[in-house]
């Protein structure tokens, strides 16, 4: 297939990352490069944007603008998250063609896959050329055929941060209040939450447990985990997903939900580390203290990953270049090389092998309790996220 | 007063934060430096340490540890909350004669300086030649007599770039879930809330509203304010005190708080922005996102604020130097030079002066509205918290 000429539009959507305007600013700068491609336009507000003929002129930005997206964490576009449906597909056709539009990017996870996906279909079966390359991006590395997602890495140097330094916090607190829970994101998938196992510098380092909600943890179990960790060593640092489960599909302490309804008749919400943190000083009598940083976990710059950055820009350009050189759709992936160093390549597979697929946190990545990353996780994870030097000391305890 | 020869013991006391522990450093380096000082004694676990004799050797640490201290957050000595009272007196003289220990430095905020205060008294009242100088520590930035707490700096660098980072994932969501709720840390003061206000690069930018204890919102001023910035922009970024009143001495929602007893027989707690949350979305039909650092903002050493460590480093230093050159008692405390240009020299004051009092943020520090820092706090904290370098990036909006 020739290089058509044409415009090209792209999107963000779904929750922001760190390296989300990383990925639109390597998608604005090889278009720029391209002699294909015309006008570059940015759907504001994702998908939603195209449908209102909302757009962004990305061509003609201010000195600066472009090349400062890859250290800006949020979405420069704006987000969105929008179930396509059939209804959209006159509208969308007419857009693509008023506008001349022939080359499609929208940056995303699951449900984006998704969007693009029938956005390839649509326009295939109305015989209109349209190159649709998605670029992966998600906090939650639950995207199938790619070794990981642009934005994961630079979360996973989030959770391990905070627990390398919470996890001193609560060993300083000593008895006094013991037991500390990070909650980390991630409803279906553990892969956020295992990387709090990078903030072990030495053997004892917190975290003490990784809960994930692969594995589902009983409460008696819980309870144990957390007595023996105590005897231990008088302080146990938790690293626990916000969607643990205590059996397969039921969340922790679901159970247990308080019922009562407020002044305003909602019920009230509690969450995970609520129940645990409750659970834990009503049966084994230990203060327990809670840090649910949420969205920082996706949006604090100052923890971003140089290799998440780096990818992340390069993820953009490359989805450009394969739309160019013809691809009619797909999504980058990466493909990490074999060996001890870490590279990965770019590749693109077809987005009906993507969308609508989660990959969960496989079998041999976590421990045969279920309640600690494997070596093997911490191998895989630990090129992306990078040393987390200098490391810290401990005063010896000889006594005078 | 000659130099009397004898044996030096730090400690450490309340909460961490990440710069505590250049305090002790520094306190450790000049003590080596002196040849009035013998042995240097660590309080394991803070005064506690002292009454049962808990001693860690800090002359004699591995190599790098001391210095090693300066990165490292935390409380390397152990800390805690331990209110002295007379029936310790005894046995606390008994422990300093026993051990000589005529130099005695403790680290820590409004209730260690108390605790020193007691000390230097037992000894003067006992005639035990005892040189009681304290090193000020607390990210409430709430001791009098100090420009500033080490320890506040880099707190308040963390709310800064918290504030400014979630407010961009926020403004990327957008409507549909427009209002971002920071909490932060301070029970009875809101230095550290204020911070967020460094974040702002341009007008418009987050944060949009400050609660702090000092000021005290209506629940219909807050609903106004609240709808107010909606209507401007369509995203609202609030940075609110743990301790936000609604009048004086009486805590946002406390009397909305649940009144259920959970399984265990406890109440569940649910905290200032919980209830804000829960009123928002009620009443204004706005969804609400809350982020709860907690322990993160006094812990997370990629925040810290390079003036802060410094200083830290240098008011250890400084306590030493004054007890060994004669002090009886007082506590170290930083004096900003007036014009502009920043800079702290280091005195003592009384700690009659400073044991039990608490400094409010000044009137003149938040607006006539009491829902944002004036510019007069901005001056004040900037140099403390340093460049939030570098500037982001927004697209220009201007239509294709």
């Amino acid at each position: 297939m020739g290089k058509v000429k044409g415009n090209l539009v792209v999107g963000q959507s779904g929750g922001p990352t760190v390296v989300i305007n990383s990925s639109l600013s390597g998608v604005i700068q090889e278009a720029m490069a391209q002699s294909a491609v015309g006008e570059i336009y940015g759907m504001y507000r994702g998908i939603r944007g195209l449908l209102k003929e909302e757009f962004i002129d990305l061509r003609r930005q201010p000195a600066g603008v472009v090349e400062g997206l890859r250290h800006t964490p949020g979405a420069a576009l704006g987000t969105v998250r929008y179930k396509l449906s059939e209804a959209d597909y006159d509208r969308i056709l007419d857009v693509l063609k008023k506008h001349n539009i022939r080359y499609l990017h929208y940056i995303g996870g699951n449900d984006s896959s998704d969007t693009s996906w029938q956005l390839a279909r649509l326009a295939a079966s109305s015989g209109y050329e349209l190159h649709v390359v998605a670029v992966p991006k998600t906090v939650d590395n639950d995207l199938v055929h790619t070794d990981h997602c642009p934005g994961y890495p630079s979360a996973a140097r989030f959770v391990a941060m905070a627990t390398r330094d919470t996890g001193r916090d609560t060993e300083a607190m000593g008895p006094e209040s013991p037991v500390k829970i990070l909650e980390v994101m991630g409803r279906n998938t553990g892969w956020l939450t295992a990387a709090a196992a990078l903030a072990r510098q030495e053997e004892g380092d917190p975290p003490h447990l990784v809960y994930v909600p692969e594995r589902p943890v009983s409460v008696e179990q819980l309870l144990q985990d957390v007595e023996r960790c105590y005897r231990e060593r008088e302080y146990v640092v938790i690293a626990m997903s916000e969607g643990a489960q205590e059996s397969a599909g039921k969340t922790l302490g679901e159970a247990f939900a308080p019922k009562e309804v407020d002044t305003f008749g909602h019920r009230m919400k509690g969450g995970v580390s609520d129940f645990v943190a409750t659970l834990l000083s009503g049966k084994l009598g230990l203060k327990v203290r809670l840090d649910k940083p949420n969205y920082l976990q996706r949006s604090l710059m100052v923890c971003a990953s140089a290799v998440d950055l780096e990818e992340a820009f390069r993820v953009g350009k490359e989805a450009v270049k394969q739309a160019v050189g013809g691809c009619a759709e797909g999504i980058v992936t990466l493909v990490r090389a074999p060996g001890p160093g870490y590279h990965c390549s770019l590749e693109v597979v077809s987005l009906a092998e993507v969308a609508n697929k989660e990959k969960m946190l496989p079998v041999e990545f976590m421990n045969e309790a279920g309640n600690y990353p494997t070596a093997a996780f911490l191998d895989y994870a630990r090129p992306l996220v990078g040393a987390l030097a200098p490391p810290y000391v401990r005063l010896s305890r000889a006594t005078a």
